[in-house]
């Protein structure tokens, strides 16, 4: 390791300033480096072993649905963007044009995916004949490229990796069921494997994705008071099908538009698990997402035995993700490392805890310290990674609500906006022109329509018209 | 199945058209469908659940030698891609150029990578500093880009997927042995779980990669007696790391050059699957990367109690990759379908086999039918797996070493390739004029310079001067 000595560095405070804090830890925990390609990432090793067990465990997930896996091409000619218009407008201002093809010039450009909507409906088009087709429940992983100005490593930047989630289907019932059914399990994965509290709803109008019909989002509530969309999945009904042309010939031999959806879940996720967990020491992993669940780390390792013991200590923990540090570098630096790279569980062992047959296991989360027998280390490895997992999702459920809001009236709305930060939950008139004059004069977005409903009072915060849906507000990344 | 009467129409007979035959096995089983993206194709579920068992098992292997995954942007400036002489004239022809970002116009233009060799060094540059960094064994999964003029599916297309490593290291020696430990793991892999017997040797200097010191090749025999450059590793020396200006403090505390190698397998891997192993009737798949490895077709279905047993069956089995095909399509239908997507193992049973408690397994390899007892099927089709993949792997390596023959004289060299097809044995001079006219007058190149060398006489086959090597000579996909 060559950057042990800026690993052990302090890191800026997050009270002192959020944004550095996340760069801090971003860069000291190796999860990225920059680049020379502007706006785009390295994800090193640290960061990346993250993304494997979110996507294998997501994965896991879709398939158990009868998601199946597929993968189409990364560039997509003008004319296919084109076919849907609002889709057009939303995508087409920020994508990387190919026009030249080795020494030639293109007769039609391409653009790299921004997202794979135009590519599924021109392959469905082709694919889907009768009913027997459907539904078509496809899935895939890729990076895709949306040309940002502005960008932050895993929260906004010009390359991301993600699955895109496309279906076909033969009723409108039958794809809203679908869209419903992949936001709850996002929010379900978020919440038991990321233990990431998030709420569930619907994007306004004008937050919806472009040539969408419905857009369901969870979103989770940062650190520092402002609001992440995690996931987000659209129901497009048979816009993108009469676009495209993509028909099927019923069971009552009637040629009809299939209903589609499409969700996805990003790289993003990273940001959301460094800002919802961590702390002034660094990364704080789930353990569930965590590449390495136990690190131990031999006390006074020259000793005779030391190394021994802490080898065979491995093996006795061989069905968690464990390893050894038996680097020479000292004890305490190991553990400031092993902090910054948030593993969940450190295991001190040394020639006294050998002696009396122990070892000590420090909590990541909590630095609680707790002694355990040699004969049961493995047991009581495995229940204080559970125990950590749920106390995880506990402590940033606390936090969210705490950081939750009701406001009555537009004074209530703006005092917790400026002072309290978090979401605020308040009645909303329905009206575009509303949420806009809020959103100018707060910062804050409307976040989602929750799909639990709670009826705070009868008007519009902002406008005092009659009320149509209670909204989580936020300012948001 | 929209297709299912296409899928039972007869295929070509591969002895009457090859290339028509494996066009109509990738179209038929589901595997590909052509997109209106020129050169580049859409994976379908058959086809890309067969990639998702070559990465798990290629991944796992990896790791096992310390391989840690990591991402790279996907975009190369094209002043980085200039950095490497030989590399950039290597590539730069068939590159896809990124010109606009949104409505603007690059300052620079950059290419979809080809291959990411200058992603790594610009990356590693900053990465490496101390021999305490070394060696860095990353790897990447990731789609890639070549302006290819003739397209295939998987054979060669603009944009496939793959996997490419990039290591750094502190000596030549390291490099070398892990340049060759690679090379083995692929060798090994295709030989162990795709069933596919590999030549294992080194590129001549016109064959080997743009900018490498060495390249390592395995070589495949296809069914119709052509080659299949299966898997490259490649030794880079401290070419790259001196055009890059990768350095490290070594232990002795001089600054020195690393010494790098990369190495990479594609979906090109099921191209060779489908034309070592495929037949008349559709694909065969090694029970290794089947993604499904047995269909249960009930008998009479509408029989009572046959579909309950059938979903018995399928429990019993569950240990493998199972299904029930209960469709309302016909038996025959069904045997059709499942032997043209490859499915390694066909259970039947029917009330009369339910009355005698049995049922019968079909071998798609060979078609032979066993009849077994239900009480034991499970232990059957297992052990039946096993000696599939094994007898698929025995068929392959006798059809390639009884389509391989030594060239003793000119005459002889081109009677092979003319009439007998494979691979040619023959000793060469080692002068590219040689090699060049070679494949000028017979349309075969050097595929390798086996490791396994062999003295067959003591001149070169083409042009009589003292011979060097021996060499894999044959017609190449």
């Amino acid at each position: 390791m060559a950057n042990d000595k800026k690993m052990v560095e302090a890191i800026t405070s997050m009270d002192e300033d959020f944004a550095q804090w996340y760069t801090d830890v971003v860069l000291k925990a190796g999860l990225i480096a920059y680049t020379n390609v502007k706006g785009c990432m390295a994800i090193k090793p640290a960061g990346y072993a993250i993304w494997e067990l979110i996507q294998k465990q997501l994965d896991e997930r879709f398939k158990a649905t009868g998601v199946e896996n597929v993968y189409m091409p990364m560039l997509i000619p003008e004319s296919l963007l084109e076919k849907e218009k609002d889709h057009v407008e939303g995508f087409a201002p920020e994508v990387a044009w190919v026009t030249y093809g080795g020494l030639n010039p293109l007769t039609e450009r391409m653009c790299v995916r921004p997202t794979s909507e135009t590519l599924f409906c021109d392959f469905y088009k082709n694919d889907i004949q009768s009913y027997r087709d459907l539904p078509r429940v496809y899935n895939q992983w890729c990076s895709v490229m949306r040309w940002e100005k502005e960008t932050r490593p895993f929260l906004r930047s010009r390359e991301f990796l993600w699955q895109e989630g496309h279906t076909a289907h033969a009723t409108a019932e039958e794809a809203e069921a679908r869209t419903i059914q992949m936001l709850n399990l996002y929010a379900d994965f978020c919440e038991d494997v990321l233990a990431m509290p998030v709420i569930r709803g619907q994007k306004t109008e004008k937050e919806k994705f472009a040539g969408a019909e419905a857009t369901y989002t969870i979103e989770a509530l940062m650190h520092d008071g402002k609001a992440l969309q995690s996931g987000t999945s659209h129901n497009f009904g048979d816009g993108f099908a009469k676009a495209f042309g993509i028909q099927f010939t019923d069971k009552d031999n009637k040629l009809k538009y299939v209903h589609q959806t499409s969700w996805g879940m990003t790289t993003r996720l990273i940001g959301a698990i460094i800002m919802v967990h961590g702390d002034n020491s660094g990364l704080v992993l789930p353990p569930k997402v965590a590449p390495t669940q136990v690190m131990i780390i031999p006390i006074m390792q020259k000793k005779a035995g030391v190394l021994e013991k802490a080898a065979e200590l491995r093996e006795k923990l061989g069905a968690f993700r464990v390893k050894v540090d038996d680097s020479d570098k000292s004890p305490g630096w190991k553990f400031s490392e092993q902090e910054m790279r948030g593993i969940p569980i450190r295991v001190e062992i040394g020639p006294k805890d050998i002696e009396a047959n122990q070892a000590v296991l420090v909590r990541r989360d909590t630095r609680e310290k707790i002694t355990v027998s040699l004969d049961e280390i493995d047991t009581k490895v495995g229940e204080l990674l559970e125990t950590i997992q749920k106390d995880m999702f506990e402590r940033a459920k606390a936090h969210r609500d705490s950081h939750t809001h009701a406001a009555l009236n537009w004074d209530e709305f703006k005092n917790i906006i400026d002072n309290e930060q978090g979401f605020v939950k308040a009645m909303w008139c329905g009206e575009t022109a509303c949420e806009e004059a809020i959103k100018d004069e707060t910062g804050a977005s409307t976040r989602c329509m929750p799909f639990a409903q709670e009826h705070l009072s009868d008007v519009c915060v902002h406008c005092g018209k009659p009320a149509k849906k209670m909204v989580y507000f936020g300012r948001a990344y």
